[in-house]
């Protein structure tokens, strides 16, 4: 099997590396040069355009997009499409709007072509490594590349979640939880920092990571910015991000469910920018721990 | 060194029986005989008042006490008190408010009585086989039974968090991030039982456990949940416990940090009450799995 890989950006390169170790080949193309040269260092066989790619595919194609959701995704697929055909396969692996999967799922259909939405959580470590995939579409499609998925993820990190656009929607749902859950560890080490005591944060997110009710790998990145800056004191506490979560907020709100977790979070996220508080470090750095995200630096 | 142990409740039972493990010698007892019976069954040592259990220990005490927070401990150590003397240690691995520990350090300190106080997390689970615990006390006192906490933790699953009640302090605030992330959970899983998607939560939950950013121990517990009621169509939704979160929220106003997160989460339970909602069988569910919680079935 071999798959046509669009789009190196931090996620993008990592997980082909990943493919790479397990044994899937890859062939990567990405917009600008830049880090198609510095994959191909590291064995990756490369393309320098979306012509090229297609030309070193098999007949049978398989093309992973790892673009940035929106208007990005409609061009790579718009480009590619004249390569294709009947029974080919498109993957999104990015962080696309359940409802734009379902759309491009559909109009790909009308030219035959399958298409699969895949949400990709764990961050840069996740893909690198090992990462949780949620696969959306025909099942029959996942069958045919499930090799791929269960290549780029942990052990039992992957599970095909239903019909066209179902991968993205869960991802979504996923990302709202974790907004909040960031949200709330962010409060709680501000309570550590403001409360009685002088606390080592670094020591208390080791013993939380280990054997508690709130063990995750989120206190695991949390030990690990401690560790770099243990008061974070050279962070600004500004949260960047907030485009999926805002998905995941309005879908709930159209059926009817309150995510009032979420909402609290994402107003203290745009908060953050004007009025910057401890809580925000923590979510700031624990989001550059897992994702690289920016973070706004004194 | 041969341990005391006064409460053989669902948390006190399991950590006795993980102590003998790890070859800590453990002389228990329980103020109703019932647990007392039972552990003894299992090779524990163990007493049936207070007078026989300080007869079986060594000259130098050490007393490890879990019982219901307030009155109970109070009770418990006036109860021990005629049997202690100079240089002895008490340690309340309990869940109580900071402050009441701070009072009963310095009570004891009067009487030349050594306290600690061990915010011990981990559920049930974590009791019977690793459990996490922050200790707050003298760190002289903390040395001497630090190979308890050794014992009775998972690896790296211990901390000296600070002097006297950093231990509870900071098993408050891990609490106050517990209750807002299940409230997170239980929204996110709301959101995907009422959106366009029929979905297997089991499935997700498992998916979220394996390299995601949310992988917690907490979705492990929401796949054992969801394995054994699929929809949890056999819980009613409503949550209970509340107390350590409004410990927890409390001191968050009275040092001005917005803990909003959690008062959020304790709103939420209370209208459970009143209005259960999917989100509140989920918190439920799996506070039941870490916790043996009581909840409320059809």
């Amino acid at each position: 099997m071999k798959l046509g890989f669009i789009g190196l950006g931090k996620m993008g390169f990592n997980l082909v590396l990943n493919l790479k170790d397990h044994k899937i080949d890859v062939v990567a193309y990405n917009r600008s040069p830049e880090p198609v040269k510095e994959i191909k260092k590291k064995k990756i066989d490369v393309a320098f355009s979306i012509e090229e790619l297609m030309k070193k595919l098999p007949k049978q194609k398989i093309i992973w997009i790892m673009v940035t959701a929106g208007k990005p995704v409609d061009a790579v697929i718009k480009e590619a499409l004249p390569y294709l055909k009947k029974g080919d396969i498109i993957i999104d692996g990015g962080n696309s709007f359940y409802r734009d999967s379902i759309r491009r799922y559909n109009y790909l259909k009308s030219k035959k072509i399958n298409f699969l939405d895949i949400g990709t959580s764990g961050g840069l470590s996740g893909a690198r490594h090992g990462a949780s995939l949620m696969v959306g579409g025909d099942k029959k499609i996942f069958r045919k590349i499930e090799q791929i998925c269960r290549a780029a993820s942990v052990k039992n990190g992957y599970a095909y979640t239903g019909p066209s656009g179902a991968g993205h929607f869960v991802k979504m749902v996923h990302n709202g939880i974790e907004y909040a859950w960031l949200q709330a560890a962010g409060e709680g080490f501000e309570l550590l920092s403001k409360g009685p005591y002088k606390l080592d944060f670094e020591k208390i997110a080791r013993v939380w990571k280990n054997g508690s009710i709130i063990q995750s790998k989120m206190m695991e990145w949390a030990e690990d910015a401690f560790r770099k800056d243990s008061k974070l004191s050279r962070m600004q506490g500004v949260v960047g991000g907030g485009e999926t979560g805002r998905w995941a907020l309005n879908t709930a709100k159209e059926y009817k469910v309150p995510f009032e977790t979420l909402n609290l979070a994402l107003k203290s996220r745009k908060k953050s920018r004007k009025k910057p508080r401890f809580a925000g470090k923590v979510i700031a750095a624990i989001r550059y721990e897992f994702g690289g995200h920016e973070v706004i630096k004194k």
